[in-house]
């Protein structure tokens, strides 16, 4: 599990180098990493272009499907909404996040969207892995972002 | 209102030649068509496919701007969690769809979702338009679908 966060964590530092909100992900399946990927909003002008569903894109462009079942998810963040979705969608088996996302409506939100059976199945696991270097990443981040507009 | 919806429904039905579940979308700010798209998740081989996501990813690209403020969205169908967590994030000011999800459960989460403040402003106003041609059209397809699977 260590191995992967901190394949999501290495990609968070590429974002933080694009001066992204430093977000990364890393789509897992049978021990083989299927897809990584980082935040790329601003550079790409468009809320769509968070870590997890640039990560999930690719990993159904290299499986040829847009079910992938089977994967698992290591993302440095808790997701938001718009991905925790995607995921559930796209069946992704198990999540692990370095660290939550600090708002308790949106985990609450986020927790339901996990949850849910509709037609697919629901995540199986969803772990908080408190790693405390995405944690930091992204407090350094939002900290250097605030001097610079003081 | 109901000149973007029926838009919206003539992207719908290129999806539903294109043996997609027929959900169309468009964008519109002060009165001008700003982007149009169609659901495209079988084509694509992705769950980030839907006609919503499209319809965001060619609005940020015309506008260059992640910020969609003063844009109405126009859709077939009551978003998903996923397209709606986008659309609010994307700061889009209303939405008008076409008929409900018809899943109590979902369209809570949504409505959850559209209402969420964070650092963003909430969506202004979702609009059930109850259009009977939306659908009647995802009948028509899923009725064809059954029938094709017995």
């Amino acid at each position: 599990m260590e191995k992967y966060i901190d394949l999501a964590l290495k990609e968070a530092k590429k974002a933080y180098e694009k001066d992204e909100v430093p977000i990364g992900a890393v789509i897992v399946k049978d021990g083989v990493v299927i897809s990584k990927a980082h935040n790329l909003k601003e550079k790409n002008c468009s809320v769509t272009k968070h870590a997890e569903l640039i990560a999930i894109e690719r990993a159904c462009k290299k499986l040829k499907n847009w079910r992938l079942d089977g994967c698992d998810i290591y993302v440095t963040l808790e997701p938001c909404p718009m991905c925790a979705s995607a995921i559930q969608q796209a069946r992704i088996q198990s999540v692990y996040y370095g660290v939550g996302c600090g708002n308790s409506e949106t985990s609450a939100i986020v927790e339901k969207i996990f949850h849910t059976v509709d037609r697919n199945k629901p995540v199986a696991e969803i772990v908080n892995c408190e790693n405390a270097q995405c944690k930091d990443l992204l407090q350094k981040y939002f900290k250097e972002k605030r001097s610079t507009n003081l």
